[in-house]
């Protein structure tokens, strides 16, 4: 038997037993809840300084309907491709930032004439952005992506305190910054991300304030106020067993402190945090249906109609070195567990859901849902993988 | 520096630069050569007893004009999912059979109704194929999958010897193939897979030689000869530094003699390989340009405009524990080397396609070759990730 991850508050029996008509309707299914992402967002906005923005990262979740919902939510949506940057203008968003190593001729272009502002990786980048923006005549909106000389510590990605392809290293920032305010351009200022998903609370205070440090330090030496300093994300959300969610309060009572005291440089900038996973990573479920129930060599699986396909993260193939179980449930199951396996309809042995967890006994044609699948999931994952049929996605509580 | 995997003797440098315009018309690109497909199979047939088939196992490469090509090369084609019936019946082939541990009622309708044999994964599939093909007064055709109690030794994944989702436990399957008999069926045979991936040829024989005793001892068991064994694949193709190509003549040498010592029982029967990355996997490469040259804490990028969006595997995002290099190269690179890392377009630390290799200097405009991308590249990849666009797919060589 092996653990799963803790399975949030909020989906209780109940809740999960309501949701059973739209699973009846068609599986594989995402839901997501859009209450439960205002009730973060509110949460969030309590704890943080009011010199705070919340921007969207909509890698995490780019379902059409969720992202226009976003909008409404948040002061700003980072995007990082054509294709994000096209979905965020249709969804209505206005405040729109543009990251990403490899952005294209026409990518950048495109969001010069759009007015969105490029978070530049590189010295190559920029000097491409200027050029195409003095071929159309448009003074562009232009900010600098830093590689940090420090990591966000307990990080499932580090982004920093490397060589990396992403951002200038922080030595040579100033320069870069000095260059576009000379080109003309609007500098709208610092773009500086140390990791992603850590749960240490404190390690994430840390690498804020060594942040804001550096964004001062870069500015001084260019000897100009930063509009937006952003300030990245790097906010975990518990999937595995022994995973404690972020003390995000905590967190903002520190960022206060740490802006409080900030030096005089940054005195009239604004700052971003840019959150993707733990928006909307938490409020996302995947329901898919027992379609053969079978026992080997004393061991028993239940087959289902999904699988890494859909979510290529749960069944460890993303990104992780370990194979850990996602928090999952039978949908009205009760009674007295047993050992499962569930494992996906693909033809691999790589897709498996869930792996030796004890769960109340399900049989052909009840649903299980995987939980933790709001980020990440629909398509962050081989859709097209033996043609199997994508999965419905579902926006509740608007 | 890291090493990288070797390249294939026919992508010569002069071939390669020929595929330029190719390349040059779009990329991200991934080119499939058709004549090295059907050397390989002739290849393969020279090596092979003459009552061996070969079958195509089209979820290691789905692309239709390919998908058409190889219906007439190969003896069948392996289907495991509805939709790449679907696929197999359009591009014209006849010979098709449908494994997979998750076959939904719908997919085993379709495929009774084309006259498919369906490889049945367990007792409760058995029974709602029968049940189905009764409801529509239809003599189904069904093969049993048979979980065998060995391994294929040496394999990337390993299918046997073990609990497994695939399949019946072989002391389980004599009882199945009556049930299938009695029920009027028409049985059409045996599949068993003992692993993937594998370069180690003494392993393959005496996985085979495994695969023909224990189909004779289900036969025994049952007191028929099976039509068809489908002896699996497990040809692995050498991906990484140090890999060798299998020995494939000296392996049909010795399933020669295997069936030539073969138990009466199976006297009349046939026998099949199923092979989809050993047939393909060589045979394509990804183009990608590089769009950016930037330096970092002393170490090189190139950033490329494709990525793990098309080519997840060469990531070392799936299904490897520990990341290595594919092969690559510089198309039309010449002179001294240095150190580079490539990294694809997508903003996240994952999206690495050659980690620290050295190179002949490329810069921005240079196209970028990833060898061993005609297998699990394209469709076993997150394309809708980040919203990027998808690959072009080419077929030459016709």
């Amino acid at each position: 038997m092996k653990p799963y991850g803790p399975i949030p508050d909020w989906w209780t029996a109940e809740r999960l037993a309501a949701l059973l008509p739209m699973a009846d309707a068609g599986t594989p299914l995402f839901v997501y809840d859009l209450g439960q992402v205002e009730t973060k967002i509110a949460y969030l906005r309590n704890s943080l300084p009011g010199i705070v923005s919340i921007h969207y990262a909509m890698k995490a979740n780019p379902f059409a309907p969720l992202l226009s919902a976003m909008v409404g939510q948040v002061d700003g949506v980072d995007v990082a491709s054509g294709g994000e940057l096209a979905a965020a203008i249709a969804a209505g968003a206005t405040h729109i930032s543009f990251a990403g190593p490899g952005k294209t001729d026409a990518e950048l272009e495109q969001a010069i004439i759009a007015g969105v502002t490029l978070n530049l990786e590189s010295e190559g980048e920029a000097g491409r952005a200027l050029h195409i923006a003095a071929r159309l005549g448009v003074t562009p909106k232009l900010a600098v992506r830093v590689n940090p000389p420090f990591a966000l510590k307990g990080s499932g990605m580090k982004m920093g305190g490397a060589a990396s392809p992403f951002g200038v290293d922080a030595d040579r920032a100033a320069a870069l910054v000095r260059r576009l305010i000379d080109a003309g351009a609007d500098w709208r200022g610092l773009h500086i991300f140390a990791g992603s998903q850590s749960l240490d609370g404190d390690a994430v205070a840390e690498a804020q304030a060594a942040t804001v440090t550096l964004a001062a330090e870069i500015a001084e030496a260019v000897g100009v106020t930063p509009p937006l300093v952003n300030l990245g994300g790097g906010f975990g959300i518990p999937y595995f067993a022994g995973d404690r969610a972020l003390d995000v309060a905590a967190i903002g009572a520190r960022l206060g402190e740490t802006l409080a005291n900030r030096p005089a440089i940054l005195r009239e900038t604004r700052f971003a945090l840019e959150l993707g996973r733990w928006l909307v990573g938490e409020v996302g479920i995947y329901f898919t249906r027992v379609i053969d129930r079978k026992e080997s060599r004393g061991e028993t699986f239940l087959v289902v109609d999904g699988g890494l396909h859909h979510q290529l993260a749960a069944s460890g193939n993303f990104g992780t070195v370990v194979r850990r179980n996602y928090p999952v449930a039978v949908v009205g199951g009760e009674g007295a567990l047993e050992t499962v396996s569930v494992v996906g309809a693909l033809c691999t042995p790589l897709d498996r859901l869930a792996d030796q967890v004890q769960l109340p006994r399900a049989d052909v044609g009840d649903v299980i849902a995987i939980f933790m699948a709001g980020a990440y999931g629909a398509t962050a994952s081989p859709t097209a993988f033996l043609g199997h049929t994508p999965a419905r996605e579902i926006l509740i509580g608007q």
